[in-house]
């Protein structure tokens, strides 16, 4: 029989389904299973955000969730809203026996609500367990309650030297068509994608998900441009800052190498793909301009690799940024 | 019981304790096996070529020899020599059975001439199992033997953008103390080493081996210097078609961005160590200059990984070039 920790890797899997299109709600995961050890219901938050992730997994147990213990990658809501009843009430009215929660919901109307809840109601209650995992799923819901803004997430294609493309700007390709998919697959987990005003200028880059059925899924275009200039159907932006008012909370830069400089300077850069090519440009065009370096002390202790994965002959690593608290 | 691969792994093992101390000879292993499954003599060429691996391992099992296995990472040599008997009679003399080699020895003094005498005398020979990692341990004797030069490693420390310093020129540090270990290890493993002349204006390197008890194996500095000018007590070259008169099948190339570029322009870079630091620079300065590529294609299909490891926080990956035949 499975354990705890391993419903709940199953439910943050699910959530991860809806990466980039559950705004303004997070992206959550929930899978119910019986006293014999049975899924009985699986659930992950709508495109829009609704139903919520407990609401379908309810629908699909019917009955059978009565004694069942629900396992959810976050806390459910205690607050009612006019789109339907809190998910707290709907796991209490469903017989529910016990939930294992693995991360609290940090949103100021649950926080810790949607426990004390469903406990009031007499159901057993855990929490914390995959909790980092869970916050990694739902990063750009978090990342806009807490930092009041998209998580960022900065693209780099590089040769083993560091560059983006020959002197002469030719970029194709550095890397090979298995890189090329996955970081088309990466565009449709964002509701948002940014290049500089330079970079249009060079490639008229389209931005879309080039994926067998997944066409429809192509972020929101985004220019960052001093003039405020920006092509017909793209937002502008003429600082970082200005993240905070786009609408999504998942944002992908995708170059070119001043646009990655002026987020990584602003530190406004959460999780970093470095897709790397087996090759070596020399006196190349370099990945990043000035990111306003002064003291290599300060360069140290900001970036851990997370994972790493081979798209054969390229490799992708993660980094995300680590911030205290 | 190990098998055959298992006690040619073992040899080759051993044959890696005197990379690049054992000039003009190649770095050989080897192991004795009784019949009993019994490790009854390990050999391995000693610093400055003698005695061969074989000689040392038969001194060690004696009489015990009589019907033994022996496993060697390179044919044993037939050719007689002013400083000894040839390999193959000792292990005729000894009374060894059996004779498993990893990879034919290519000096056309041996080149199947060993394996022939040992047959001719009644012993089961067999060769070709872990053929490549033999060829990998001693890729400076096969490189003298086949280009008439020394194998050259190229080192570089970079970030992850690709830099070696700040653009004012600091590099202290990019990687920290446990992957600067082992890059003095590798110094250790080189008869040789090279900066450019820009490097040791800028910072004087000392390009020693700075590890407890290891200080009596910094290789010897050399310098590409186009003047041909160079600091007392060192080699100098003034282009780097120029190592094939330097002395020593090992040579590792430090810096700066100008002489890897030569050196790669060249196609004289047989292995690539990448150190990387998990740190990101932008606008720093790049690890290479202009090698002379002008086609993107090219730049593909030259370099294979072979060996990733970390060195916390930093990572190290060993590419080698992927050349015919």
């Amino acid at each position: 029989m499975a354990t705890d920790s391993a419903w709940l890797a199953a439910a943050i899997a699910l959530s991860r389904r809806t990466t980039g299109r559950t705004v303004p709600n997070p992206n959550v995961g929930c899978i119910l299973i019986d006293s014999a050890g049975r899924v009985i219901g699986r659930g992950w938050t709508q495109p829009g955000g609704r139903p919520h992730a407990e609401a379908m997994a309810l629908d699909e147990a019917g009955a059978a969730a009565r004694g069942a213990t629900a396992y959810v990658s976050l806390e459910p809501c205690a607050h009612e809203s006019t789109r339907g009843p809190c998910c707290a009430d709907l796991l209490i009215g469903a017989g529910v026996a016990r939930v294992v929660i693995a991360l609290t919901d940090p949103d100021p109307r649950t926080n810790g609500a949607g426990s004390a809840r469903l406990r009031a109601a007499g159901i057993a209650v855990e929490a914390g367990l995959r909790a980092d995992e869970a916050r990694a799923a739902m990063a750009g819901f978090l990342t806009r309650q807490q930092h009041r803004r998209p998580a960022v997430t900065l693209k780099l294609a590089i040769s083993l030297d560091g560059c983006i493309a020959l002197a002469d700007g030719t970029s194709q390709w550095i890397t090979g068509a298995a890189a090329r998919a996955h970081a088309h697959l990466e565009r449709a987990r964002h509701e948002l994608i940014l290049v500089g005003r330079g970079t249009i200028a060079a490639d008229h880059p389209r931005l879309d998900v080039r994926l067998p059925g997944l066409a429809d899924r192509a972020p929101r275009r985004c220019v960052l441009s001093q003039s405020g200039a920006a092509p017909e159907g793209w937002l502008a932006i003429e600082r970082p800052e200005e993240i905070a008012g786009l609408p999504g909370d998942h944002l992908l830069i995708e170059g070119g190498a001043k646009t990655a400089a002026a987020f990584l300077e602003a530190d406004l850069v959460d999780r970093l793909l470095l897709y790397r090519a087996p090759i070596l440009i020399g006196g190349g065009k370099p990945c990043l301009t000035d990111i306003g370096l002064i003291d290599l002390t300060d360069a140290h202790g900001r970036w851990r690799l997370v994972d790493a994965r081979t798209f054969a002959p390229d490799r992708l690593e993660v980094y995300e940024r680590m911030r205290a608290g």
